[in-house]
């Protein structure tokens, strides 16, 4: 985990914030599973909310309709099904809003403050009646212990529940936040998200909950890369109870940057936690980039370090083909001196340079591949320009492994 | 093999145009290695010559030294070698330079005059005592058959050997071109290529020579991915002697026209053989968008498709997870109505429709596993635009299967 200063991790995901129940249940979406596939989520009051969605031009339904839903940016429940992400139906509009209309029904709310997702295979038909009868068992099942179990159902080829809460203060109240996400394979969010679902209790204004949303999105999510591809369905949305009770925030202060904090130790844990439960995969990699020509130089190349199938590759085989990395980095699309790049591999096996000043350095085999054996692979790069301490970027992804072709020749099956 | 009109498919690949000698041997400069790793190609004259390169930041010292060579567009002679990418080496241009060196003195030709390229492993030392002893010995048993063994020379994983020659006519006069190229991993050609050599005995400028390259190029390899890494050493260079007495083209006139056909000729049908010599690949994918908003755009959204490593692991397993289709799609980053979007597969085996207007229809899941299970599959896009026959455009790739991971993980031991 990601430890984030003043913020005390604490039990209860999405549940830790104050207002909020959840549950799940198996609704047999996809008649060969027989896990929980069907999830939702309620506040006691209407809550601020925001969220950010997918690039791709091929939207499924329900992103379509939680667009329409949030344009007020009032949201007080979630319902998510797995099992079929309801995208390239012809009655896809219409079951993501008759998965609202019910949801709305059973929890007495109204049904424009129902964001709704799916997830799992496209353009597989999708029939209304597991929604007809499984919503209202859902509705009277929540509580405040059913965050593992909404998670739990909302996973497809993920292998780990992934959900955070942290406590914190402002003006001298306790708040919470929390999340839960989904995600290991078609995962390269573009600005977007996965499927994910953030809490809190803090009352703070439609324009800084959008804006920090945006800012904590774009260290977290989109420094995450799996596979290369970017699904329909990516999702984030973030609800804001306003139970804590501290002032208001409004404006750009102290308790915005403190807030802005809390989401990104719950976005950035979520999503490093999303690239070591990438499909297939046994390692998680981090690649730091330091001193780049700017921050977002820092960014492009980090991505791409992450992205690279052939540094993947050699990363499961725990091989030191350092030269790869230079290679992926040459292709971020940034511009930088090669002739000025350090790179280093650390683990908790110890650490091995590679290359100083762009040319290659003596290194012992068996060091090296002994560093790259373990679950936790850190690639650190410095482009050594001057006055540049603050170009830096993290970001996460994981090994290519023959699981992930096995994952995925196999998924549908 | 792609058949273009007026083209006559003939034998001798680079040998095929007049003046061009060609060899190779072992040099062992990979000593793990028995294969041929030193090739050279020769003409009796100097040529016009025009070269694209890689676009990767990082560039081997070979792409460098060539880059300088070719500033005044003249070229006499090749030298190349695999087992070593001779990049991030603190002695790289040396090497190189002493290459082109060894190769003028012992060919009789000028230093400026020569071409070199390397591929293999980034970051390894390079010892330059393979090419002293070697490079005269290939100078003396270079022959008018020795076009094969130089591209067998250049292979590393490639498993294929990649070799092109058409006879046609301009002005009267019998013409030639020939081409040879290797790459099967670290592909993802950038309006690059990867190590192609192609040549020609037509007559013809500095200026419409590079024209003809650039074009070629954008409908040839900028439309191949194997695995979206763009290598530090793509090369792809053109010789033409101007031994086949046609009048000189100077101008985008009829002649023109037609060298442009035949230079496609080669390498389109190089490019998509190096798709299909992708590393553990068994199958090759084509994906083919008709009636796109712009040119651009099919251009893109097919290069997209075959880009994507879910639509890539659905085809390994026959599996008609179409959606991916949709999904990669709407990743190319152009605009479509997805509404109005076809998706059918074709093969040796039949046809399949999997979706019009946007949505899923009916279809045969054995028929389509069937189709899906040639060697070569067609993904046919149709986008509906009106008055939009021309914006069309084929891209080429390849399944993702256990042996590109088992490949990539144990490529340098």
């Amino acid at each position: 985990m990601i430890e984030f200063d003043g913020f005390k991790p604490v039990y209860g995901g999405i549940c830790a914030s104050r207002g909020f129940t959840a549950g799940a249940l198996r609704a047999g979406i996809k008649e060969s599973s027989q896990k929980d596939d069907l999830a939702m989520i309620y506040c006691v009051k209407p809550c601020t909310a925001a969220a950010v969605y997918t690039k791709n031009v091929v939207k499924g339904a329900p992103i379509t309709v939680t667009q329409k839903h949030l344009q007020d940016n009032t949201a007080q429940a979630v319902i998510v099904n797995s099992g079929n992400a309801n995208t390239c139906n012809a009655n896809g509009i219409e079951i993501a809003e008759l998965m609202c209309e019910l949801t709305a029904e059973n929890l007495k709310v109204n049904k424009e403050d129902v964001i709704v997702a799916s997830t799992g295979v496209i353009g597989q038909k999708l029939s209304p009646q597991p929604f007809q009868k499984y919503i209202p068992l859902l509705a009277v099942s929540l509580s405040e212990v059913g965050s593992i179990g909404a998670c739990k159902a909302m996973m497809t080829t993920d292998t780990r529940v992934k959900e955070f809460a942290f406590e914190f203060t402002l003006d001298g109240k306790t708040c919470n936040i929390g999340g839960i996400s989904k995600g290991s394979g078609m995962i390269n969010p573009k600005m977007a998200t996965l499927l994910v679902f953030i809490t809190t209790d803090v009352k703070i204004s439609v324009e800084m909950l959008n804006k920090a949303l945006q800012e904590a999105n774009r260290n977290s999510y989109s420094r995450v890369n799996i596979d290369g591809d970017t699904s329909t369905n990516d999702m984030a949305c973030v609800m804001a109870s306003g139970l804590a009770g501290n002032e208001e925030i409004t404006a750009e202060n102290e308790n915005y940057e403190i807030f802005l904090n809390a989401l990104c130790a719950v976005m950035c844990n979520l999503a490093r936690e999303t690239a070591r439960d990438g499909e297939g995969a046994t390692k998680l990699i981090e690649c730091m980039v330091a001193n780049a020509p700017s921050e977002e130089a820092a960014a492009l190349i980090s991505k791409s370090v992450v992205s690279s199938s052939l540094v993947k590759a050699a990363v499961f085989a725990a091989d030191a083909n350092w030269g790869r990395i230079l290679m992926a980095m040459g292709n971020a699309g940034a511009a930088f001196d090669p002739l000025k790049v350090s790179v280093k591999i650390m683990s908790e096996n110890g650490i091995v340079t590679f290359c100083e000043d762009g040319v290659a350095v003596d290194y012992s085999e068996e060091k090296a591949h002994n560093v790259l054996s373990a679950d936790e692979v850190t690639i650190m790069i410095d482009l050594h320009e001057p006055d540049a301490e603050n170009n830096q970027s993290i970001a996460w992804g994981c090994d290519l492994t023959y699981d992930y072709v096995k994952i995925n020749a196999e998924y549908r099956t």
